[in-house]
Order: structure tokens, then sequence, then C-alpha cells
């Protein structure tokens, strides 16, 4: 694994655990940390491990952009910045693993962009999500994006505009999260969705991963087009084959990836 | 009628009921029950029946493809399987008629699809959902792309990766479906709200159906365009001023269509 | 402020309230009254105000269009009536203020349509919502399409096809509305929601609502590309420099505009 300051990795069977480790800065994402984070994702993403954990060291999750790195960019840098946010939500969906936040504290602005870039997400009891670009100074419009995609029109009208923090158990009943435990049970809440969504064959999940981003905002019909096709292809590949024979045998199956 | 093999038709008064009756093989749908299920839609479709309700013979709804019929096919032939299935989808949003869902067992991978597909959905306490390919080896592509549309973005993720069963009150909380009741009570709770969707103007349904489908996954402005068009169409039918003229002059409608 | 017939329009502090006041109609929305609510929109639009609310007079919010003035109407009078009313809707999304809409009684067909259209939604408990052209001879085609974009696809099915009223707890649960109150509470609800959704930078939040709009049924990368350009640009405004400066010397931020 690659050295890194603002971020710790590790591998652990088949997880790699991302950890966000600015604490004193409330893991808010300057250009540096970005950068790490975006080549973290990457480089687990070439691994053959089946998982990746997000999570953030010390108090808060993530504070979003860091106003001590935007503050002194003109236009041109600050698209830069956004730029590099951007490709690092991208990679999360992109990716061929399954991603999981661990939500323990304030995900607020890029830090709830993170939460709702995540496949899944656990948040503990004592977690917050907000949107405060709303009732400040620079709207959260980034941030937004995925939000969108995640919970219904008016509830993102309300994060984004008033900019007030939402607890866990109103992100649970928006769709924002999966699952909100009392915090003393969060690794291992995170550990067992994460173990249930990587049962299988690899490549199957994988292809079916990025085959639901890239079907999901696009009108039925197409989203059929692609499916149709990727799911005809699939039944090809070795992991379907030995599903398949696994269950007219009556026997488990073998994963061949 | 036709004559089926693999399904029961039945009218009663303006409903047709379209039964899976592959109890033996859960109802799983071979090229041959999809075949029957595509014409038996088709041909209710070209009636003047009000509504439709899929249901399923024996304790599961449906556990989608066969894999007995998927595992000797060529990636040729799984295309034509699964072009087969999704013109099953299509149909059932293109008839007139309102078309339910009766889920009284599971509704796994493309059962489950068949639930999105339909226009409204009563589900028994018993039943069950999953999209079970996300913990085997063959994904659920195409089931992802109706479910997809129905619940939220991190819901079907879980859903889709995990390969979870989600119980009945789940289902209806996240939006899979519209009613859960004893399972007593189902075919009851199925008439209730079928008498409720198919009441008034046949015409003036029969293009509202059609007219949601075409608009619901368009951009905003797009859905507006075809919208208002329809519906000004619309105003000009015999239904539409039979309406107002009872309205007006404080009086029951009689339906002209 | 312009002089109307059908519609009370009221400036206190930064809220301009737009009162339909056809009680007698049941607010019904005749072309002469849509005028008035788009021109008012118009209107208030290009003033200060931070915020709008939708209210109406007398027991029920709005049931819709007027069929005493559709029924007259030949196609391209009814055309030129809803692209009045579709007009009106586009409106209270592009305007910069914060929209609300206070829903005390009944929002029906293009009624309800108005609640969806609006940014916020607070209701009384009392109030109640439905499509009523999917029981009648009139379908509600063009209401559907703000209130498919605020709730779960077999919700809508359900509204739209069964025409029948669903509560204002329902609402709240499909995400239609942000808040039931008891009906007394209904004003101050309405007034606090508005006081949060319109802090901070009055640019910033005007870029906000319009980037959450033009941004919310894109492709998400077509989303994102879209809202990266405007995030960077916010971030060289006066509001943004302010709050980023307070934020850095632990201040609080003087909004330049």
């Amino acid at each position: 694994m690659a050295e890194y300051e603002h971020i710790l990795v590790k591998r652990d069977g088949d997880t790699v655990t991302v950890t966000m480790n600015r604490a004193a800065r409330r893991n808010s994402l300057s250009a540096d940390h970005l950068a790490e984070l975006l080549a973290a994702f990457r480089e687990a993403g070439d691994t053959d491990a089946t998982g990746i954990v997000l999570a953030g060291a010390g108090p808060v999750f993530s504070a979003g952009h860091d106003f001590g790195d935007v503050a002194a960019r003109d236009l041109m840098a600050v698209r830069e910045l956004l730029r590099l946010c951007t490709d690092l939500m991208g990679t999360m969906q992109s990716v061929p693993q399954v991603v999981v936040a661990r939500v323990h504290g304030l995900a607020t602005a890029a830090g709830c962009q993170l939460v709702a870039s995540c496949d899944l997400a656990v948040a503990a009891e004592s977690a917050g999500f907000a949107l405060p670009g709303g009732k400040g100074g620079w709207f959260c419009h980034t941030p937004a994006v995925p939000v969108a995609r995640s919970i219904g029109r008016k509830r993102l009208m309300e994060l984004a505009l008033t900019g007030d923090v939402v607890d866990a158990a109103t992100a649970l009943d928006w769709g924002l999260v999966n699952r909100v435990v009392p915090d003393a049970g969060l690794d291992d809440a995170v550990a067992d969705l994460l173990a249930r969504a990587t049962r299988g064959s690899r490549a199957s999940k994988a292809m079916g991963k990025q085959t639901l981003y890239a079907q999901l905002d696009r009108p039925e019909a197409d989203a059929y087009a692609l499916a149709l096709e990727v799911m005809a292809s699939a039944s090809q590949l070795p992991g379907a084959r030995e599903w398949m024979a696994a269950f007219q045998e009556k026997r488990s199956p073998v994963w061949p990836d």
C-alpha cells in the first residue's frame, strides 16, 4: 500500500478500510486529503478485495470542504478542487468493490456527499447529516447531486435550503442510510452488512454494482436495453455457470473468481 | 380465451385474473411460461376488461427465471429469453388496464420484477421480496430496472447487493407495494384496490396510465410537454365532456366508454 | 403591488404571501385566477423578498381546474389554459425565492400540483391530497408530473389511478410535504420553516434553488457537470468570500446581498 499522510488504509481479509484521519480539521476535505482518498480508492479498486469501508477518525465523520483551502482559490483553482472531489465520488461508484460508509458523527456538505456516494451506509445513532451551505454563503451544489438521487425531492429541498442537521433516524426514514445502530454496535453492523453484500461470485457482483449505477437514472427503456445485454453476457461467465450447476445438483457453489 | 399450459386465465366481471400455475417449479419463468404470460396480457389488453390481477398458485409467488431453462442456453439464447421477459414487463405497463400484483409468498428475482412492473401491488403479510442474484453467480440486472424506479437508491443497493429477503412491512415502507394485509384478507384487499383504481371513464384511465409511464422518467420539462398535449386532447373526449357536464348539473356521470 | 381580483398579495418583512381568494369556488384555477397567480409570482420574483408563501382562503386549499371554465373550451383553448397553468408551476420553481405551500384543507388535482411544485410544503392535520381525475373523466396528467417527482412510483400510481384522498400523515410519509402540524399551529410552522430556509446569502440561495431544479432529473454525470460549474462560480461571489472569511476569523458573517 502507498504511504498516506491524511488517511489510514488497512486491509483485513477481503475488506479494505479507508479512514479519514484529519480529526483536528474535522476530516475536512482539503485538496491533499481528497487526492489521497482518490488514490486509496483507486488502489483498493485494483486489488482482489471485495469490500471497502469508508470511516472517519475523531468526533466528526467529515465536515466537507476545508474553507482554509478554498478561500484562497480563484475560479480556476476551485474548479480543479471540485473536479478532484467529483472524481472521488465517481470512483467510489465505479470500483468493483461494495463500498460502505461507517458514519459515527456529523457528515456535512461534501461529508454528507460521501455518505450518499457510498453504495451502502450504516450510521450510529449519534450521527447527523446536513448540507450547511444552504444557510451560509456557498450553497452545497455538488453534494446535492448524489443526495438528490437517494432521497425524495421535498426532503432534498429541506436539507439543501435550510442547512439544518437531520438525525440518524430521519436519515434512515428518508433512505439516506441503510441501518442505524447504537454507537457501540457500529463496527459490528458495518461488518455484518458488508459480509451480506459481498457474498457470491466476485465478477458477478462487480458487474452488478457497476451496471446498477449505469442504468439508474436512464429512462426505463434505455436502462432495460443496457441491463439486458449485461445480464445475457453475465450468464456465460464461470460464476453464473457454477451457480446454476450447483443449484441443479443441490450442492453449494464454489465460486471460481 | 386461448388454451394455456402454465397459467390460468379467468375473467370475472371487468377483471381478468392471470395466475401463474407452475407451483411445482415455484412459478419460475421458463421461456414457455413467459410466452404464455405475454400472450395472456396481450389478449387481456385487447378486451374491454378494466383490470388485470397477476397472481401465483402454490406457496411461492414466483422464483424468477428457471435455472433449468437458462443453464443450457448460450449467449444468443439467453438474450432471446431476456428479451421475452422484458417484453412481458413492458406489456404489463402498456396495456390499457390497471394491473395489480397479488403477492402471497416469496417474489424473487424476475418474480420481484413482476411486482415492481405491475401498476399496483398488494402483499400478504407472509410475502417476501428479494433480488437473490446479488449473493449468487448471476446478478439481477434486469429485475433491478423496475425495482430501482419504485424504491430509493440505498434500498435498491441493499436489495441488489445482499440478495437478502425483505419482508412485506419493509416493502410497504420502501414503496415497493401499496398495501400489506393479513393473508386471509388478500383477495378482498386486491379486489378493493382494483375497484378503486378502475372507476371512471375507461378511455380516460387508459390514456392516464399509459401517459404516466411515458412521462415518469423524463426530465420534468419534457414530461410537462407530453402531459400537457395528452391532457388537452383528453379534455375533448366524451368521458371528459360527460364528467364536466355531470359536475355542473350536480348529477352522477354516465360513462360513455 | 398590482391590483388583483382573485388573490391577495401581502408583503411582510422578507416574505410575500400569495393567498388564493376564490373561496366560493374552492379556489379553483380559472384562467383569470391562474393569470393572477402567475403575475404575482413573477412580481414577487423580481423583488428582494427571500420567501413566498402560497396559501388559500376558505375551507379548501385548491380544488384544481374550474370545470366551469374548462367545459366550454375547445382543444386549442384547453391547451392555452394548461400552458398558463404549466407556466405558473415552472415560475414557482424558477423564482429566486424559497416557495412554501401552506396547506390547510383539500389540495386536489392542480391544487395538489401546486403543493408538489412549491419548494417546501407544510400541511395542517386536516389537509388532504388527491388526483381525482383518476376516478372521473379527465385524468390528472399534468398534476402527476411534479407529484411523480416527489413521491415513489407505486404511490403515484395509487394516487393517480384511484383518485382517492390521502391524509396529511400519509403525504408526510410519502414525502409530498415536509411537515404536518395541528391546524392551529400552521402559520407558526410555515414561518419557522421559511425562516430556516431563507437564512444566509440571498444570491447563494437563489443560485442554489435554481440549480437544484436544473440538476434534479438529469443523469448523475450531467448533474455533476452542471453543479460543479455553478459551485465553482459561486465560490467567487461576495457571499461565499464573506462566509469563508467569517469562518476563519471565528465571527458571524455579514451577508453582502
